[in-house]
């Protein structure tokens, strides 16, 4: 199977001081655009703001790689967002999952996410030293371009410049840990992942009804379509705009299916060793590995 | 009464292109401290961790004001936090006001904001278009200065470089707009305020029970004393850095006592027009006015 060729955010070992560096990434490997597009886009983030992701996929399907994937470490692709902006129990027969008797609530449920609580692809995911319950959940990113408040349902893709794949990793003892807010749970240092690159948004029928997959070891655990969502992308950006003003950067991830580990009796967590394996159509395939915290 | 000296961020109104300056600011007016030592801090973050805030401090204290504070407008005094951590029922009698039948809980409720849902001081909270229920929490805030994770509680204060305060300002009706999490209601764009400025930490002694108190147009609304809270500072930095790391500039927002206005029959929402002023012993005025969102 062929990879999704995507624009990534990485760095090489003899990267010091923070720098990042961003690429095109395809089969071949590495296009390090960086280093030769820095005067016109210091990172990806500028990238999305110009509107300039289509013209960089171009530029870099026509030179030879400079490295091999395995050379590089990727990062989140976009790496100091403003905001990320999760979504709960949108996809069907989660709302029941809860078991708490409510109805389907009739907005989207929300929660921050900080960025550090994300890895790159090919990464470990952490499982904390404080909970044996690390779960996957698999997810479709939305990478915003355009700024925008109160934007209506019917333009609301022309928000959108990319998209990416999470991995949008959960300690669950830990999300009901207080009185209420997921915040904790949601939010331990690298126990999620993004990636492996930012896909330019093309049009609807890019994301309108594609299949959006999580593997475990191989066993698939989560499967299901985005024509299915319980709020729709439109209606994702015209809801969360009504508060906050998008900004060019920020990440909206929309939610994922039914089946994360917790729902298993009793509850498959991840352990170190397990592979899982996000994919959407058309957007990639997000892999990751799991590995203890180290010891303090 | 005198103002609390502290170090502000602000700009002019000839500032351009998001620059943002810092300066000390005591009754006399502000210092523009940026003009001056741009090489060795290039924003109050910076400072905070580079640990030089009693510095500053001594080096605005000799300096003549360079303008009135009406001349300014002052900004939320850290610019770009990478994160902003609400602490919510810290406070005797909150839980009870929630009225749900539960017991207080073993840990924080912790929620974050985003920094876009803030203004500074002096200027008006903006109540949205789609609620009439905007409401003031006045909370004490703790900004960190040196990383770290799993910190102890007996050197937690290490990592407090700074103090200031927030309005955590609320749209209640958003607040429990979907099925859990109170992300919607907290993150209006200018729904809330913090500053005036940075207080530098000098020790427990300066925090650990102190009055907190918050007036509408005068009248008292919320009063009670650090040393009442249900989660103590120590036990705040300790608990939120099991799951993330903690860096130079985070916000940790403590909690606020009871008497918010959804807590009166009938509620007393903000209107345009209304005064708010969250005081601290030691700590400062934050003052701010409210108005309506522009019409679109």
């Amino acid at each position: 199977m062929s990879m999704q060729a995507c624009l990534a955010s990485f760095t090489l070992p003899e990267d010091r001081d923070g720098r990042v560096r961003y690429g095109y990434l395809s089969d071949a490997g590495i296009v390090d655009l960086s280093v030769r597009f820095s005067h016109r886009w210091s990172s990806l983030e500028t990238a999305v703001s110009m509107g300039a992701l289509e013209e960089m996929m171009q530029l870099g399907e026509r030179m030879a790689p400079d490295f091999a994937l395995a050379d590089a470490c990727l990062e989140v692709p976009i790496t100091t967002p403003e905001k990320i902006i999760c979504v709960g129990v949108n996809y069907p027969a989660r709302n029941e999952e809860y078991n708490d008797g409510k109805d389907a609530p009739p907005n989207p449920s929300l929660f921050p996410r900080f960025r550090r609580s994300f890895t790159g692809h090919d990464r470990p995911l952490i499982r904390p030293n404080v909970s044996t319950q690390l779960d996957y959940e698999g997810e479709i990113v939305l990478v915003i371009g355009k700024p925008g408040r109160h934007i209506p349902e019917a333009s609301a893709l022309e928000h959108v410049a990319a998209l990416t794949l999470c991995n949008e990793g959960s300690v669950r003892d830990w999300l009901r840990h207080a009185k209420f807010n997921v915040t904790q749970g949601k939010n331990f240092d690298a126990s999620g992942a993004m990636g492996p690159g930012l896909v330019p948004f093309s049009g609807e029928a890019q994301i309108a009804d594609i299949r959006l997959e999580t593997r475990v070891n191989g066993e698939t655990r989560q499967s299901d379509r985005t024509g299915r969502m319980l709020f729709g992308f439109r209606r994702l950006i015209n809801y969360i705009s009504t508060f906050t003003t998008l900004m060019p950067g920020d990440m909206i991830v929309t939610g994922t299916p039914t089946g994360a580990g917790a729902r298993f009796d009793p509850p498959k967590w991840l352990v170190p060793g397990d592979v899982i394996e996000v994919e959407a159509e058309g957007i990639g395939l997000l892999r990751n590995t799991v590995a203890d915290e180290a010891a303090r």
